[in-house]
């Protein structure tokens, strides 16, 4: 069988957790090579949060805009073709302007709201939006219920995207947590891919693992789900020769006393993990614990995200056969 | 003195009340006319409601965009030099498509819930966005309270902007109510306005009776101060001709078992009203009850409207010197 085409486990089903741009730039590659109807993301809630009163899903929209053809390619995030005006009559009235809502995202964020106070689970509203703009996987969020992320900093307690975006991750984080995570459950949808059979793969989406993937193992029945799954979970480093490719993880990898290594990454998803993916910049180093390979997980366009994909997809193939064998 | 200028109550306060765009024409003339430190505009909140989780204040925004200039003089309500990015992406999505907002309109409604979500209370908001547009005078809510105008029809209870906007007033009336007035107080800054000594003139704009200025009278306490004011109260008529200007009018005064005349108005103002100004096209129309002047009234731009305001005020001023004398 070619490796061009999805592979052995060609009945299986595919799972990817995903946080923001750098997932979403794997999940696009996996949409190309799976077929629609055995994809499904599960995407990160733990930077949601209430703007203007809408209800904004960072990563729910970035995979959504990213699988749909739609996303802005050059910031990542938001919708191409994106204008501002909303945003330049904010700045007029003296309104709070440090995290961007382009005239067409907005549209997303108050469909989502309304869909949400007329009762609707974030899981249906975010299929209906992901279908609405041709998207043919299903789109998860990890739980329907509010988790979120709260960033503890030598400023204080900071909710996600003040950090991130309003302070642009500059304060050093002294920890993490997931108010409300607990407590909360996945949902059916959610824990229903993860134990689909036939399962082909679990994959870790290149995102960082601190903010975009413990929000989701923060959910102590989700991470029981995962670590029961069966079938390879293969994760890809977000770190390439010990920086992040985008964003924080160095950084705040450094604040939480850990080194910037891909032993660290794989020490994160020790219970689960089974097949790590580095870059080819780390060809050679030394992981205890999961299988190690080294690839291109540089993702310029669509071309190296649906390479990559095919890596990942056949890691695990080659993982199952020998598990077999 | 020259009645190009604000006059005899030189040193007198104007109170109008006022609804959306009728009203707010004459709202401008007298802005332009009376000093902005002696002007307050109350206006109508009856018409507010949620949409996309925002809040939306349909008359604010339309007497804050027409004083500052910025209305969209065609329509007469939302901003000039609008865009509809938002919306071709909410219809994009499935969402609701019924009530128009544009890009830059939107930037209004999403500060105002902000600001709201903040604790801050209409009445500040609504004075920060007129200070940011450039608007001198004072614009007041009535209330900083939920007063919630719901038509009963004969397809049933309707919300207004279901009623007014979804259903494009169609639907036959039965009957209005404002759901909460009897409970709300109004403004220490709405009744202040009202109480100031020395108030030259309380305007009721040519704004619809039932839909524009009812939720407003329909607070006890604001109704006992409306009757409790001195100066001279002039309403100019929304009925020219037996017929409105704009909107449902005519048609929901037949529907509520009155005919479209002057003295429909005189008596809906029965309790307080000491002038009608009613079109010229009405010369002659004997009335009971208010003195009634004949004047034009249509506003098709910013010299009409002066001239309204400068009729009325001048009608003021001679009631009250008539008064004295």
């Amino acid at each position: 069988m070619s490796r061009t085409a999805f592979s052995t486990a060609a009945d299986g089903r595919v799972v990817a957790l995903c946080g923001g741009i750098g997932g979403a730039k794997l999940a696009l590659g996996l949409s190309r090579v799976v077929p629609s109807d055995r994809l499904t993301i599960i995407v990160n809630t733990g930077d949601d949060f209430r703007h203007f009163g809408l209800h904004v899903s960072p990563d729910i929209d970035t995979v959504t805009y990213t699988l749909a053809g739609r996303s802005n390619r050059d910031s990542g995030w938001g919708r191409d073709g994106e204008s501002w005006r909303f945003m330049e009559a904010v700045k007029e009235l003296g309104g709070e302007s440090w995290f961007g809502l382009g005239d067409t995202d907005l549209a997303t964020k108050a469909v989502r709201t309304q869909r949400l106070a007329q009762g609707a689970r974030l899981t249906e509203i975010t299929g209906e939006i992901a279908r609405a703009l041709g998207v043919g996987c299903t789109i998860l969020p990890a739980t329907d219920d509010a988790v979120a992320t709260i960033v503890d900093t030598d400023e204080g307690a900071l909710p996600f995207q003040h950090y991130f975006v309003g302070r642009r991750w500059q304060p050093r984080i002294r920890a993490l947590r997931f108010d409300g995570a607990e407590r909360t459950r996945p949902t059916r949808e959610a824990l229903a891919a993860l134990s689909a059979e036939p399962l082909a793969a679990l994959v870790i989406c290149p995102s960082n693992p601190y903010l975009s993937i413990d929000p989701m193992l923060a959910i102590p029945s989700l991470r029981a789900a995962i670590r029961a799954v069966r079938a390879p979970v293969v994760a890809v480093s977000p770190l390439v020769g010990g920086k992040a490719v985008k964003g924080p993880l160095a950084k705040m990898i450094g604040e939480l006393g850990h080194a910037a290594t891909l032993q660290t990454i794989a020490d994160h998803y020790a219970d689960f993990l089974d097949i790590l993916i580095a870059d080819e910049a780390d060809s050679g180093a030394a992981v205890t614990g999961p299988k190690t390979l080294f690839a291109p997980t540089l993702m310029h366009g669509l071309e190296q995200s649906v390479a990559l994909a095919r890596t990942v997809l056949a890691a695990a193939d080659a993982h199952a056969a020998d598990a077999k064998s």
